[in-house]
């Protein structure tokens, strides 16, 4: 396959999938795959259900209760944006998260005495991204923005 | 009354109650009592709960699962000395809790971008404390912790 071949977006989805943020969330993902159901699916096949388009989005109710299956891929979105804060900066960040039933609420996420990300989550039911460039984008900048705090605050992010 | 005819553990009580902690602890306990059903009682009547002997926790099994009542109990615990913590310091202390179905989980408060207190919660289902004082020399040691650890990290904390 010539590089002609291959359309921008699929460049985009590799350059994506090589994101460590990215490779986190799938390593999540495979590391809950106790029978090897999912061996023979791609990286971006896995990642599928995070992806919602803008046709998708709009077809979901705009008030509605999270489902497990949306708590599952938000719970492990956030816990692999501690993992790569921790590949990062050697510093394990443990994710807190408190929510309602109707998918209002928060999530933390701490390295020793610091907070490094603190976010209000909304229409939780809705959770997902455009595309997975957006996917590792989103995550990508919450690891990036986690890092800084963990600059600014070195002591207190090992006290 | 005399001093003589007051008993030490009546004085006990009285210097419990009169604490920044408990203060704050009856205080959002009468601010839920939207029907002013508890009006006729004492301070000490509406803590009462909060009191578990020895012999009550003999009685009380090893492994349960924590009713509403005392997940109500220990969530106005810790918001309590989030409150004492804002009189203290004039900054707001927000506190997140975790638990799962069978009482094992943590709670984090924090103040800007400082963790004041970090604590793991373990057989939730049996909470409560001896007697009036050790509740709040439960509650004011939290509470001091904390206000030392804001001291140490001020900028942090109002970060």
């Amino acid at each position: 396959m010539s590089d002609a071949a291959v359309s921008p977006a699929v460049n985009e989805d590799e350059t994506a999938l090589a994101t460590p943020f990215v490779k986190c969330l799938v390593r999540l993902i495979r590391a809950q795959d106790s029978y090897g159901s999912w061996e023979g699916q791609s990286d971006a096949e896995l990642l599928a259900d995070f992806i919602v388009t803008r046709e998708q989005r709009r077809a979901i109710p705009i008030i509605g209760d999270p489902d497990p299956d949306v708590l599952w891929r938000l719970d492990l979105f956030y816990t692999a944006v501690g993992l790569a804060i921790e590949e990062c900066s050697g510093l394990m960040a443990s994710p807190m998260m408190e929510m309602s039933h109707e998918g209002f609420g928060c999530v933390l996420l701490t390295t020793g005495r610091l907070v490094v990300l603190s976010k209000t989550l909304r229409d939780v039911h809705r959770f997902g991204f455009e595309t997975l460039r957006k996917l590792a984008a989103a995550g990508t900048k919450l690891v990036d923005d986690a890092i800084a705090v963990i600059e600014a605050y070195p002591d207190v992010a090992r006290a």
